[in-house]
């Protein structure tokens, strides 16, 4: 009972700091410090036009995905009934279905409405100092942290509790059903990364080529029709869809953890009351971490202050390195709590050290893994200066290093992945791996917090620029763009590394669950033909995939150039600033490019497990979803530093070295650019959901597959 | 008996074609109706400079591949000794693999040697009609074909005979001896394609880069320095590389064969004399599969003739079908001859006809990936008109586009090879794939004559601008380059495909192998933490060995470029054509780059396994191959059909779409071709030798990974 008491306690403290966080940022007026009544109306423009266009889409995006996900719950209540129970399972797997989607929604939503109020008063906060700045940004960020962490561990507990109370099954039945939540979640950041990916992305280059190439008016210029869709690109894609996918992250690697120590927490209750509080305080560890890190986060953000523009950049890599230490501490003492000294699970006796040994590498692989991605992204350091300097022979020499560098730079973090698998599977088996993937999210709400403080800040830079607030304001906000720069690269980094380690360990859920229900399912041996085959099938996946999404962007892309060429061709006045673009149209074009673009991939993400367990079984389908990600890891990891250090050569040019601005170099390094954008914004950071959505939907779907899998096979054979 | 003379008749009939083949091309002088004296002397002085460029190259590769080849035998003689013979089997083992390495050597060499011979006469006999030019080109391609097929028979049947009369051990023991003839062939593969790969890349891209894009003269023009060193790298990377990889090949998938087979065999030798003859005949049969190949592919050539210019496309592809029809009727004689009606493998039960359907399996997805890469890399179809079309937009979305297009193109090809998987796994377990594997290289003559036939017509019209021939004699050569372009494409596709299937057989007859050495080795978990951490260690190596190999090109380019512009700017009247530019320097530079850059892959290549299976044991190892082997696969055809589909896509906007020549859009096509260069030529081609490298590394090391293995793991435990 201790166990729901202190989730809940901290859950809601999590959701309680969001709200004061949210009061704080709201009270500050739209034209706060506006220095003219003109300036305060320009203000009050784009920050309506950016809200606006994100609710937008979101109203657009949420009517599909209700349908969607409504299809689907009926979908998983008919085909989901695990003959062991005497419940027909499915309909309560919809139902923790649809209230993951309705939770992931909810904390999409809160952290795109909060970024679309808190740049505009980064922005306007500009002109009191930098540190003001600095705190409205990272506050909008924390209250997307706070929120989706608050609500994710609530989410979990309501839905575990409900079950349990409903239906009278074992505890690893309770735990499947329980996972519908997370499949519900993953669901919702499909959407949100694959959806918001394209849009953010076809707005940006639609932008870029006709306005900076083709018409020669700098970025986020207002006569640019397309400017708005692409501030509004950074909070549906950068903000909404990172939270999400994140969201899916933590609840899929607890409802992993979840299932695999299903059987082995049950037995522990078989001795009494005591034993069943222990019984159910251990299952409900995994929960547990995600709440610690809640109060954790707290401390950390109060800990760490900025006074001055050179604070800004080391302060947000100082709260990362904070937390992880923070929560060291914390997670040694709540895993000695929670777990019992020593205990058995799937056949292998771990001790409560050897669990938080597995947290600990998991933290520290995190950890490493964000710092290698700042070593091969940051301008700071030696790469991205020899990309800067390739540039000197061509757009070509650019690409070629660019593309080396994506590839070179999978190799330190693969190992670090490796590590964190190696370790904890040998202490603790697969319950081992899925607590290093919590580790692994275990600083999430100061991540979160920094993730969304780029595009926030990144706005404010836009919205500076298009309100005409001067040339000293557009440069504070550079400073906090900058800083957010590079800790978009180490959150994308943390973002994948727990994306693999979570996909590993539903790959191990599933395969507890499959041969617990089906006895001639005991092994799972490499060299079995139907293995193999589903492994080789399955590197095709994250390829396509990928495929699909870059030219998603390249078709949504030329959309809003027509649309755009249009505007400037139509519209009297619209360069001489006099005629006002029709923002709205690209708005509307970018959002229904970007859903009619996320069909195939989303059909692709969703249809092969479903398609390939049913008709070649489970065997293959084991071998399909370890093939995935053996290369979504590396490509998803390539694709995201690639895209970050051509943009940071870019950047490095645009401060003077190599000539600067408007030489062959920087040109052939926009070249670069535009090549990453879809990159590292799309098809990268979608391979998170590829892998993880691929190996949550295999595992909710473990009864169909085990009663009705393999059609084709049987009937071949 | 009879299946020893008639593998030795077979190979010396397909040298002896090679040498009336070779007699032929010769035989026409190399001023063949030159039009004037001065005509002769610059057709002779050029075709010197080429044969002598590649000579020097392959002289001063030839030296250090001594010294590496002398060292490493050293190696295997101290490393393998299998416990279970009487025999220190490593210097046996040492033996075949010097041996291998130097028929591979002179194959590589035979190759090129006829290549620099052939490209001139080509260039000569197109002034009498396009037949002629025509039939010169593809005859030395042949010369290669069946050259290189002839020894590769002869090569492993001298191995086998002579370690099987001077050791008196088992089958399967002396199945891994010859082994070593593969790995020798795959080593000296190693240094052809990889250090022919930089070379001939380093020398196009900085020809190009000073050439083209600085002083503005078109390509092949001989005021460039650099342009003898271009034409130099078609034969050495091209021809020699193309074919040493080849080889390996060959030699691997047919000791993979005889490995697996070895046991099952020698169980039906048992039975007196008849029954040994049949156990030899059925140990015989991988190799007869080559040898049949011979006198299929002499056929084919003979019955496909070319009497105009659109004949040539045409007939290429006829040939490559033609050949694949004959083979699936000698073949099926062949295997109803050679193996038992019903035999024993691996503990199934398996028919002669099924093998036959293994082989035919591998011939049909050997030719649906070679039309699959057609499809995806000609300018015939629509992908790559699409990507002509992003070219419109600039530089950056035909990369984008390209990148996409060889992502998705992954896709049939990956099918193909799991259904070249799947089949004969089931049918024959990993005997079928090796088989399988076979089938694939079964059209390799023809394949090696249509793929060498590429670079030499390419050679022929460098020729022909260098020698001022005039602009008819230029348009023939360009009809025999178009469609040798379209034929290395699918010629890739090939040599990926069978790379993969010859890896996985590898892999199989090293698993085989380790399981009989060692009897704690008894399944191969796929949910093992060695395993499991081995393979995703494994899928970092293709991706550091491509960003290696592309890392290499620029910089051995960066070379070329500085060495160009030196003699652009110190050499009087270059640029007026009245100084003569100093062709061997810049040769000199390609070599000594080009060997200097590929140390770091081939450590890395030879070096990953050796201190994986060293250190942390088979299973680590044996994740680590297959890994590697399942993200290198889709990396490599990604990386062949982008370069392939980039290249055509110049080529199709150079013959008058979308503007033709000099427009924005040519010269965004021109950024896609330089950057594909790298992608198709060494860093795709290299991964082949990246896999299967590694995998018969780890086979012919079984022996010493059973004993020493696994050195770190036992401490650590």
């Amino acid at each position: 009972m201790l166990s729901y008491i202190l989730i809940f306690a901290l859950g809601l403290f999590g959701l309680g700091v969001a709200f004061v966080l949210t009061r704080g940022i709201v009270s500050i007026p739209v034209d706060y410090e506006a220095e003219s009544p003109d300036e305060a109306g320009r203000l009050k423009r784009m920050h309506k036009a950016i809200a606006d266009g994100a609710m937008a889409f979101l109203t657009q995006e949420y009517k599909y995905i209700a349908i969607f996900m409504l299809g689907f719950a009926i979908v998983i209540g008919f085909a989901i009934n695990d003959p062991s129970t005497e419940y027909h399972e499915g309909i309560y797997t919809a139902i923790s279905f649809i209230f993951g989607g309705v939770i992931s929604l909810a904390a999409g939503f809160i952290g795109m409405r909060i970024a679309t109020e808190g740049n505009v008063r980064t922005a306007t906060s500009a002109r009191k100092s930098i540190a003001d700045a600095f705190k409205v940004a990272l506050n909008s960020g924390a209250v997307m942290g706070f929120g989706l962490v608050g609500l994710t561990v609530i989410g979990l507990l309501i839905t575990y509790l409900v079950m349990a109370a409903v239906m009278d099954v074992s505890n690893h039945v309770l735990m499947e059903v329980v996972a519908g939540f997370a499949l519900g979640g993953s669901t919702i950041a499909l959407f949100g990364r694959v959806g918001g990916g394209i849009y953010t992305k076809a707005a940006d280059v639609g932008a870029d080529l006709v306005g900076k190439v083709e018409a020669g008016i700098p970025e986020d210029d207002p006569r640019n029709p397309a400017v708005i869709a692409d501030n509004v690109g950074d909070n549906v894609g950068d903000v909404a869809g990172m939270g999400s996918d994140l969201f899916g992250s933590v609840a899929e690697s607890t409802c992993a953890a979840m299932v695999i120590g299903a059987v082995a927490f049950a037995a522990i209750s078989m001795g009494g009351s005591m034993a069943e509080e222990a019984s159910i305080l251990a299952n409900m560890y995994p929960i547990l971490i995600s709440a610690i890190g809640i109060p954790v986060s707290l401390l950390t953000i109060l800990l760490i202050k900025v006074r001055k523009a050179e604070d800004v950049a080391p302060a947000l890599k100082k709260m990362l390195i904070l937390a992880s230490i923070l929560m060291a501490v914390a997670i040694y003492f709540l895993t000695i709590w929670a777990l019992p000294a020593e205990f058995v699970i799937e056949g292998q006796t771990v001790t409560a050290f050897q669990v938080y040994l597995c947290f600990l590498t998991g933290l520290g692989a995190g950890l490493a893994i964000g710092l290698f991605t700042e070593y091969y992204t940051s301008h700071d350091f030696k790469p991205v200066r020899e990309l800067a300097d390739s540039c000197e022979t061509g757009a070509a020499t650019n690409i070629i290093f660019g593309l080396a560098l994506g590839f070179k730079s999978v190799g330190w973090s693969i190992i670090a992945i490796a590590i964190a698998v190696y370790i904890p599977f040998t202490l603790a088996g697969m319950y081992g791996v899925a607590v290093a993937a919590l580790g692994m999210l275990g600083t999430l709400v100061v991540g979160l917090a920094i993730d969304a403080y780029g595009p926030v800040s990144d706005n404010a830079g836009g919205i500076a620029e298009m309100a005409e607030m001067g040339e000293e304001i557009r440069d504070r906000t550079d400073v906090l763009d900058a800083a957010g720069n590079t800790t978009a690269a180490i959150g994308k980094g943390f973002a994948i590394g727990s994306a693999i380690l979570t996909a590993l360990a539903l790959f191990a859920a599933f395969i507890t669950r499959a041969m617990y229900l089906d006895e001639d399912f005991t092994t799972l041996e490499l060299l079995d033909p139907m293995v193999l085959t589903g492994l080789f099938v399955g590197t095709i996946l994250p390829f396509l995939f990928s495929a699909q999404t870059m030219r998603a962007v390249g078709a949504a892309a030329f959309e809003m150039i027509e649309e755009v060429r249009r505007q400037f061709r139509t519209i009297p006045g619209i360069m001489e600033g006099t005629g006002e673009p029709d923002y709205k149209r690209c708005v509307a074009i970018s959002t229904k490019a970007a859903l009619r673009q996320m069909v195939a991939p989303s059909v692709l993400i969703i249809g092969s497990p479903l398609v390939v367990g049913f008709l070649f079984g489970i065997e293959a389908l084991a071998g399909l979803l370890l093939g995935s990600l053996l290369v979504g890891g590396g490509l998803a990891i390539s694709s995201s530093n690639s895209g970050g250090a051509w943009d940071n050569a870019k950047k490095y040019i645009e401060k003077g070295h190599l000539g600067g601005k408007g030489t062959e170099a920087h040109k052939a390094a926009v070249v670069g650019d535009t090549v990453g954008d879809p990159l590292k914004d799309t098809s990268g950071p979608s391979l998170n959901i590829l892998i993880k959505l691929m190996a949550i939907l295999s595992l909710v779907f473990v009864p169909f597959f085990v009663q009705y899998g393999g059609v084709l096979t049987r009937f071949l054979n």
